[in-house]
């Protein structure tokens, strides 16, 4: 297209757009047209939202949960079971679980898996924080919530080395999880059905 | 899902993007994953990029077509050819035209078509606009590049109609086999125009 046509304003939300995973540069353009058309009930108040969460959204000090206060609305509610401890590769992953309603305790986001291909060492992952907690919280329980990938695994086994001799059970989600998928794509049933029949690791 | 887990900051955000086309409830989650790990590269500048072109973005007075000078840079530039108007429903078709290169002309955007199962009558368009430019400027041909739909087609005739004496050409795209389309997939009515508009090959 000549740039002619779009001007440089508009060009540039159109590539910012682009990045976003699930537009491309078409559905871009049409998302573009169509915040135009909606400028004050959607497009203004979405460039406050992006700006404002931006400033306030931030990783919970506790858990590594994304919230806008710290500890995050997970870790602070006493309703929830204390001495099971999930741990999760990345925020998706948790609001996977709390959409199918999985898990009643907490949580530990990893914030990625161990990958020797990719550089990712044990250094990069928030596990002496898992440790950390293992220990000294009221744990009994630590259930490895993680993909069903030979990253996944990869780091399962690793973890669960680091908590044997920490006392607490260790599981995983039981195999229900069809091997090679991510838990952010996984149906809630499932979910929900590999995380009642976990078993010890 | 628990309001719990989402805090407010961030639901705003989710339910916004979620608005767009080509994204749903769950990635619009992504999304709000992904510019959060991007808040300096994407979700900042995008915020900023939203608000600009919210701002600065108009409708051509003259065509229609939005852009942030006035009149837009398709009626600006003297190198395209004057005698030709192309009519189009929306910008996006405007934009598709440009992207085939398909048009070296103007254009006057109608804003819709008419309708008249969604209450869009005559008044609703910029057909006002239209007749006049097709009036008093250079134009000698009209190009009605509607949609092959029975809104486009009711709107090109009633179009027709009234450009009769103003003594322009008023022509419409041709109809027929896509470049690449397959015939068993193609529908009847498609098949039927084409074999009815056939050429000397």
């Amino acid at each position: 297209m000549p740039t002619a046509t779009i001007g440089p304003e508009l060009q540039r939300l159109i590539d910012l757009l682009a990045k976003m995973p699930g537009l491309g540069p078409r559905s871009a353009k049409r998302a573009a047209l169509y915040l135009l058309k909606k400028r004050e009930p959607v497009m203004r108040p979405l460039a406050f939202a992006l700006d404002d969460a931006a400033n306030k959204v931030k990783a919970c000090s506790v858990c590594g949960n994304w919230d806008s206060i710290d500890p995050c609305a997970v870790c602070a509610d006493s309703d929830r079971d204390q001495n099971v401890l999930c741990v999760v590769e990345d925020v998706s992953a948790l609001w996977a679980l709390e959409r199918a309603g999985a898990h009643k305790g907490r949580y530990q986001v990893l914030g990625g898996l161990l990958s020797p291909l990719d550089g990712v060492g044990p250094d990069d992952l928030n596990i002496g924080a898992l440790v950390a907690r293992a220990k000294e919280e009221a744990v009994t329980e630590v259930v490895l919530a993680l993909a069903a990938t030979v990253d996944g695994q990869t780091t399962a086994h690793y973890l669960s080395e680091h908590l044997v001799g920490v006392g607490v059970s260790v599981t995983r989600l039981s195999q229900g999880v069809p091997v090679g998928g991510e838990l952010d794509y996984l149906d809630e049933g499932t979910l929900a059905a590999a995380m009642k029949t976990r078993r010890a690791f």
